[in-house]
C-alpha cells in the first residue's frame, strides 16, 4: 500500500499540527538545568518514605479512578467538597479536558499572551480557533471592560496568573474583576502561584464558570509523578469528571500527592528559599545589565545585554547551562531563566561574566 | 448566578454523556476481588527493586517525554523502530487517543459486540457515531466479506482480541482477513493477549492502517502505573504522538514498565499459571453446571445455574467475593470471572456451592 494512504487515515487536522514542543531533558550529565521550571530541591524525606513503602504488591490493583482520597485532603486544604475538585494526570491533562468539555469545534479559545504556550496547541488539536490577545508591554493584564482587546462570551479563556513567561503576578480584585466581566468559562491557571504574594483560588468557589488550575509539579517536586488539579463548582468539574480516562492518575503520584499535603511545612521553606534566591539572583544579573522583569514565580525574564538572547541561549548552552528561549516576537529578546539552588545561580552568574 | 447557567457553559454533548463505569474498588478488606482482571501475582521483585530505587530527588524533574528508553527496548522486542510504538497512560489513554486522530466529530466508530465497553463511551466523548456490530453467538468475528455486517470504509474500527467479555481468542490469518478487508484504521486491542495461544502484533507492522494495543496492566501487574502501548506504523504512531499530553507517563511507570522487560521469565511463569488456574476453575465450574465458554484471557465468562446472573453477582457479594455482570442484552446471562490464585478459585468455589 503506498505511503500517501496515510494522509486518508488521518484527520487533516491532525496532519497539520505542530506538536508543543517541551523544554529540552538533556542526557549529558553535569548540565545546570535553568530552562522547565523545576523546582531545585527534591521532594520532602517523608514523601519520599511513603512512596517507597507503596511500592508493593499493590501496582497490580488499579489506582483510586476518582483520586478519591486525594480530593478529599485537598478539598479540606481548600475548604470546598471533593466534587469541587478532580485531579489530572499533571494539570496538562485537565487544560486539554477543559478544551473539550466547554468548546465546542470550531469555537474560540482566549489567552493572554504571552502565556503558557500549550494553550494554543491545545486549541489546534481541538480544531478550536486561538484567540491570542496580547496583555501590556509589562505583562500587565488589559483592563476587564476593553472589549477592543479580549471578548466575554467566548467558551474558554486561560489565564496563566502568574503569568509565564513574564512572571509578573495579579492581585485577587483584577483577577476577580475579569471574571465578572466574562461569560464564558475562564480558568486560571496557577502553576506557579506558589511563589507569588497572594492566590486566587477563592474566586474559583465564588464563581460558578471560574475553573483554577494548580499541579504538585512545580512549587512540590513532583513532575516525575504527574499530579495536577482543578477547583471549580461541582458543575463544571462534573462534566470534566465525565470526560477523563477512567484511571487517569498514577497510583504512586497519588500517595505521593497525599504524602505532600501532609508534609507542607517542607514545601514552604522551599518558596521561601527560592524566592531569596530569586531576588537575589535578580540583583546579581542587574548588576550585569540584564533587564530583569518583576516575578512572582520560580523563573524570571530576562533581556539581556550584548548579545542576542537566542545567542546567549547557545552560548550559556557551550558553558553547560540551560535556559530557554522563546521564537514568539513577544518575548524573542528574552531568556527565561528557571530559580534554581544559589549555587545553581553562581554557575550562571559565573558563565554569564564569562560570555561579557 | 443561577445555576441553569451551566447548560450554557458545558458542551450539549457533554451534558448528555453517560460515563463509563469501571469495576468496583472496594475499600472493604477480605473481599477476594474478581471483578476487574486485574493479575492476582505482584510484579516481579526485580521490578519492584528498580522503582523502589528510583524514588529519589529526581521525583522533582519531568519523566522523559516520550518515554524514549521504554519505547527502544520494546522496539527491540518486538522488531520495529521505536517510531513504531507510542506509549500511553494505560491503553485507554491511546484508544482515546486514536478516535482523535482518525476520526471526524460526526464520523463513524465501529466495534464488535460485545467488547470492551469504553469504545461507545469514547465514540460519545468524541462527538462520533457508535457503530456496534454484533459478534456471532459464539463470539466469532463475522465473515470479513460480510457487508451487512460490518463497513470496511469507517474511520476506526476496535476489535479486542482476545474478546472481552467473551475470553474467544482470534487466530492471525482470520484477523489478518479482517484487516486485509478494512479500508479505515483497525485497532486490534490486545490487553489480554498474555494468556492466548497467538497475538497478530505482526499485523501491525505488515499493514499501514493497522494499529495494536497493548498494556502492562493485565499480564505485567502494573495497573496502579498506567502503562500501555500502541505499535504500528511511523505514520498513524507519528499522529498519535501529535495529540497527546506532551508529558503524558508519569516517571516511576516509564521505570517499572523497563524493568519488567529485564525479568520476563518471571511473567510468563504467571501467565501459565494463570491459564492453568483458568482450566481447573473451567472443570470445577462445569461441575457445578455453570456453562463456562472457551477463554484466551484472564477471565472466563459463564451462565451460572438455578438463579440469574444479576442476583449471582449479589449473592456472591454477600459471601464476599466480586465478579462483574454486565446489564448489556448480549452478556446479561452471564458473569465475568477474573482468574485469581487457585486458592481464590477455591474461596469462589466453596461461595457458589454454599449458594446451590
Amino acid at each position: 500500500m503506498p505511503v500517501s494512504r496515510h494522509s486518508t487515515l488521518i484527520r487533516p487536522l491532525v496532519q497539520r499540527l505542530h506538536p508543543y514542543v517541551p523544554g529540552e531533558q538533556p542526557k549529558i550529565k553535569g548540565l545546570t538545568k535553568l530552562n522547565t521550571n523545576e523546582n531545585p530541591y527534591p521532594p520532602s524525606p517523608r514523601v519520599l518514605a511513603a512512596v517507597k513503602a507503596a511500592v508493593d504488591g499493590r501496582l497490580r490493583l488499579y489506582p483510586n479512578p476518582t483520586a478519591e482520597a486525594l480530593r478529599e485532603k485537598l478539598a479540606k486544604l481548600h475548604r470546598c467538597a471533593p466534587e469541587n475538585i478532580i485531579i489530572g494526570n499533571g494539570s496538562d491533562e485537565l487544560l486539554a479536558l477543559a478544551t473539550r468539555a466547554f468548546v465546542e469545534p470550531g469555537g474560540v479559545i482566549q489567552f493572554f499572551t504571552p502565556c503558557y504556550s500549550l494553550y494554543s496547541v491545545l486549541a489546534e488539536i481541538h480544531g478550536a480557533r486561538a484567540r491570542p490577545v496580547p496583555l501590556a508591554e509589562d505583562f500587565a493584564l488589559p483592563p476587564p471592560r476593553d472589549a477592543q482587546a479580549w471578548q466575554a462570551r467566548v467558551p474558554l479563556t486561560f489565564v496563566t496568573t502568574p503569568n509565564a513567561p513574564g512572571g509578573r503576578g495579579y492581585t485577587t480584585p483584577e483577577l476577580e474583576a475579569l471574571c465578572r466581566a466574562h461569560k464564558g468559562v475562564v480558568v486560571l491557571d496557577e502553576a506557579y502561584v506558589d511563589f507569588a504574594q497572594e492566590n486566587a483560588l477563592s474566586l474559583a468557589l465564588k464563581f460558578p464558570h471560574v475553573l483554577v488550575a494548580r499541579t504538585f509539579s512545580k512549587g512540590y517536586s513532583l513532575c516525575f509523578q504527574r499530579v495536577g488539579y482543578f477547583v471549580g463548582s461541582a458543575a463544571l468539574i462534573g462534566a470534566l469528571q465525565k470526560i477523563r480516562d477512567s484511571y487517569n492518575v498514577n497510583g504512586l503520584g497519588q500517595i505521593a500527592a497525599i504524602a505532600t499535603l501532609e508534609d507542607l511545612p517542607y514545601y514552604r521553606r522551599n518558596f521561601q528559599r527560592i524566592i531569596a534566591a530569586r531576588e537575589r539572583l535578580t540583583e546579581e544579573l542587574c548588576a550585569l545589565e540584564f533587564v530583569v522583569l518583576p516575578s512572582q514565580t520560580n523563573f524570571i525574564l530576562v533581556r539581556p545585554p550584548a548579545f542576542p538572547a537566542e545567542a546567549w541561549q547557545e552560548k550559556l548552552r557551550r558553558q553547560k547551562v540551560l535556559v530557554r528561549w522563546f521564537k514568539d516576537p513577544a518575548t524573542r529578546d528574552f531568556l527565561r531563566i528557571t530559580i534554581g539552588t544559589d549555587e545553581e545561580a553562581d554557575i550562571l552568574l559565573r558563565a554569564a561574566r564569562k560570555l561579557l
